[in-house]
C-alpha cells in the first residue's frame, strides 16, 4: 500500500517571484512528489508550499526547497507582518494515507538533522517531532523571532535540537516537525484599523478555553499594508472541532460589533474535503452533506469516507 | 488507463426498505463496481442509486438492479409525487474518467436492449443514447407517465426503441441513456401550500430562457405529504453554468416574495467536487477557492484539477 505524507513548509519570502518559483521548482524536480499549492503573500512576506508523496520523496523535496530558501532568503532585510525566525520558518510533515504520525516524526528528524548538517542552520523540532523535555509548541519556539536571537548564543532553553548554537546569519533557524492536518484561514476586514483585527484575535485566544469550536484556533491580527486593510489570520489546528463556517461567523459577529464587515477570506494552501463539505452543508442547510457526497473522491479506489 | 463510468438509475420505490436493500445488493454483488450513494425518498416513492466502475462491470450491475426492480416493483399500486413511467424509470450512464460520451451511449444501448429482451420491458433511449429521429429529452419521453400508457399500444411517436409495444403490466417502461453530470437538488419550504413550490418551479421554467444560470435547470413543485411541507425539486443539467449557491439564493428570493422560508435542502446522490467547492467559495467570500483546494483529491494519482 502506497504511503503518502504531506509537507507544508512556510518560507520567509512572499514578494520576489523568482525566489517563489525557485522554491516550487526544487519540489517539482523530485520524482514522485506532487506540488499541490503555492500560496505567496506580499504583506506576510511569506510563501507556503503544499506537496505530497511517499515519505522518502517528500523528505528529499523538503530538503531541496529548504536549501533554496537558505541560499536565497536574507532575514536581515526581511520585513513582514507574520512572526518568523528563519528562512525555512516552519516545516511540518503530516501523515495522509497508510502511514502514522511516528513516520512523519522520523521524516521531520531526518530532514531537520540534514538541514542542520548541510546548511549550517540551527533546527528546532516541534509537536510530534519534539525531543523529550523540549518545548513542542510552535509559537513558543518561535517567540522573539529572528531579530531577538540574531547574534546571541542559543543556550539553555533556547538551545537548538540540532546544528549551531547561533542563528544562521541570513537564514535564522528552522522549526521542523510533525503534526495533524491544519487549516490556515485568513479573514480580511473592511478597515485599516489594526486594533480591530487584534481585538478579535485576542478575543479568540481568550475564548478558546471556554468555547469548544475555538479550542485549537490560533489567531493573529495583522495589517495588510499593500491593500490598506487588516486581517484576522487563523490556524485551525483541530479542524474536526472547528468548522470553517463556524469560525467565519464567529469572526463576523465580532467584526460587526466593531462596525466592520468581512471583505473576503483566504485559504492558505489546501483544506480537507470534510471541511469544504462542512461549509457547503451549513450554508445549503443540508446537515447530512459530507465528503462522501463529493463524486470525484470516489474515483480514487483507495479513498474511503 | 482505467476507464470509469457512472450509473445513476432512478427506481419507483422509496418506501420499502427490503426492496431498496435488494436494489443496492444487486449492485454490490458485481466485482469492481463501487456503490457510492443510495437516496430513497418516501414522498417521491423513488430511490436513486449512484455507482461507478469500468464500463463492463457497471453495465452488468445496471442490468442486475434493473432486474430486481422489474421483479419487485408494481406500478399499478404505486403513488408518488415524482413523475414516472416505469419501475426502472430512468437509467443514465455518465462518462467520468478516460472515457467519452459515445462509450456511455453504447453501454446504455447494450443494457437497454438487454432489459427489453430479458425482462420484456419496452425501452426508450434518451439524450446521447437516443436513436436518430427520436425524442432525446427525458421529460418529453416520460410525458403522461405509467397511468397514461398502461394497456395502450405504444405506436407512432410512442413506439419504444426496443422491446414490446405495450408497457410491462407492472414495471412500465424504462428510459435508458447517456448524459453529462447533473446535480439533483431539492429545496424544502416552510409551508404546506403546494402552489408556492409550483409557482417557483414555473418561474424557473419561464426564466431559464432568459437567465444563463437557469439555462439547464429543470424544476418541479411537489408536496411532501409525510412531512407536511412542499419542495422545489431541481435538476441542474448544466452544473458548470448553474452554481448551486446561485440557484439556492434564487429560490430563496422567490420564496421570500411569497412569505416563505427555506427549511433545508437535499442533495440526491452526489455532486462534483467543483460544485461543492463553488458553494464554499461563495459563502466564504473566497472566489479563488476551487476543487484544487481540496486536499483529498490530490491523493488520487490520476486526479487533475
Amino acid at each position: 500500500m502506497r504511503q503518502v505524507i504531506e509537507c507544508v513548509p512556510n518560507f520567509s519570502e512572499g514578494r520576489h517571484r523568482d525566489t517563489v518559483d525557485a522554491l516550487a521548482a526544487a519540489v517539482r524536480e523530485v520524482s514522485g512528489v506532487r506540488l499541490v499549492n503555492v500560496s505567496a503573500d506580499p504583506d506576510h512576506h511569506r510563501t507556503v508550499l503544499t506537496f505530497l508523496g511517499e515519505p522518502g520523496a517528500v523528505a528529499e523535496a523538503a530538503f531541496r526547497c529548504a536549501r533554496v530558501a537558505v541560499e536565497r532568503i536574507d532575514l536581515r532585510s526581511h520585513q513582514g507582518v507574520h512572526p518568523r525566525i528563519g528562512a525555512v520558518d516552519v516545516m511540518p510533515f503530516i501523515p495522509l494515507r497508510n502511514v502514522e504520525m511516528p513516520t512523519c516524526a522520523q521524516v521531520a528528524r531526518e530532514v531537520g538533522y540534514r538541514i542542520a548538517r548541510e546548511l549550517d542552520v540551527p533546527v528546532y523540532f516541534y509537536e510530534h517531532a519534539a525531543l523529550p523535555s523540549r518545548p513542542t509548541d510552535l509559537p513558543t519556539i518561535r517567540r522573539g523571532g529572528f531579530e531577538r536571537w540574531a547574534g546571541r548564543p542559543l543556550i539553555g532553553d533556547r538551545a537548538p535540537d540540532a546544528g549551531p548554537a547561533f542563528l544562521h546569519p541570513t537564514a535564522g533557524a528552522a522549526i521542523v516537525g510533525a503534526r495533524g492536518p491544519l487549516i490556515a484561514f485568513n479573514v480580511n476586514l473592511s478597515t485599516d484599523r489594526l486594533e480591530v483585527a487584534q481585538h478579535i484575535a485576542r478575543t479568540i485566544r481568550q475564548e478558546r478555553k471556554r468555547i469548544p469550536q475555538l479550542a485549537g484556533v490560533r489567531a493573529l491580527g495583522l495589517l495588510l499594508a499593500s491593500r490598506g486593510i487588516v486581517q484576522v489570520s487563523l490556524n485551525l489546528t483541530q479542524p474536526d472541532r472547528s468548522p470553517l463556517w463556524w469560525v467565519l461567523e464567529y469572526v463576523r459577529e465580532r467584526a460587526v460589533e466593531q462596525g466592520v464587515q468581512i471583505l473576503e477570506t483566504e485559504l492558505i494552501g489546501v483544506a480537507p474535503a470534510s471541511a469544504i463539505a462542512g461549509v457547503a452543508a451549513h450554508y445549503l442547510q443540508n446537515p447530512a452533506l459530507g465528503e462522501e457526497h463529493i463524486l470525484d473522491l470516489w474515483l480514487d479506489p483507495e479513498w474511503k469516507p
